[in-house]
């Protein structure tokens, strides 16, 4: 049993590890300055979604702290394995696995029983089964596609990325939220009518 | 009583508007680029920080999922407002006010019901009286003062703050926690021991 200065310690190791998630930058640029959003303000942002959009979830009650613990702790995996594009399918490949290895070690700073409990919430996120991870992996889905809507679709722009891609890569967030799923489905239509989007073969 | 399409809206508008909170800059710098950090990564970091150290409160038990939802918002006021550095009594003076403007202009791009919980949530914390308004406090206080200790000072050096000063400010720590004021205050000691934060005028 470790004493509560040692747990304290470890704690504060940890929170000052993750620090560098800040340093960890995504495609989506922001909507004022257009630099490259990092995974600590997308995590924030995503959080704070959870919180005003949890109405809209198909499943409820929802379990709103547990979604916040999955949200805020989700991206931590990146310090180590990077940020995967949404549409890289190459880096895909190997995504899981790195960001395991990942959680490992950046979970494995905390006291055990902390380690044990952030590593099932990411787990439980990343398996997209409960009604919470479905509704968290519908906010993480809509995030970037809202920031590429109102960017003049700045990251499908840059990456050649088209409707058919879009709504393929992110039909799940239905399963989380019908009603989000419809508001995105139109907003990308929208993208598409003003030349953000390409529409791909298929349209 | 507004539709559901227009409820869902306006919870998009306000998502958008605060994407701003990713420009507003404090005078913390990050424990690797050392480049400035800004609000909406202080307010994930100071979330994450909630979860991994609220066994730490004085007061148990705790509803944490309300001190994250004070957290997620508690800067969104420096959207119109600016952040305010700690040791800037000048601009301290008329500081909330500023704030309260930005309050009601921001909140208020929400549903009524939302903004009112979001400003009642806002207020709470402001007024640092409740359990999880105090250990709120405690964690907005701890963590600029555990990335200045892990940045040589940073922020310190560049403005001339004293320990007498730090201890001053961050006093009320201790009232949201009294292990983490312990630990904040060696924390100091040492930062001042290794010549990174000047003595001041008593010491």
């Amino acid at each position: 049993m470790e004493s509560a200065a040692e747990r304290l310690r470890r704690q504060i190791e940890f929170i000052v590890e993750v620090d560098q998630l800040k340093e960890v930058f995504r495609q989506t640029v922001l909507t004022q300055s257009r630099r490259a959003e990092n995974s600590a303000e997308h995590s924030w942002h995503f959080a704070l979604m959870v919180v005003v959009l949890a109405e809209h979830s198909n499943h409820r009650p929802l379990d709103v702290l547990r979604i916040l613990k999955m949200v805020l702790i989700h991206d931590l995996v990146e310090i180590d394995a990077g940020d995967t594009f949404a549409y890289d399918v190459k880096n895909m490949a190997d995504q899981h696995e790195r960001e395991a290895r990942a959680a490992d070690r950046i979970f494995g700073l905390l006291p055990a029983d902390q380690a044990r409990e952030f590593r099932a919430l990411w787990d439980e996120f990343e398996a997209k089964q409960t009604p919470e991870a479905k509704f968290a992996a519908a906010c993480d889905r809509f995030h970037p596609m809202l920031l590429n809507c109102r960017t003049q679709g700045h990251a499908w722009q840059k990456h050649g990325v088209t409707q058919d891609k879009v709504l393929a890569r992110n039909a799940h967030v239905a399963e989380g939220s019908k009603e989000l799923w419809a508001y995105a489905v139109k907003m990308i239509d929208d993208a598409v009518a003003a030349g953000h989007l390409a529409p791909g073969p298929k349209a």
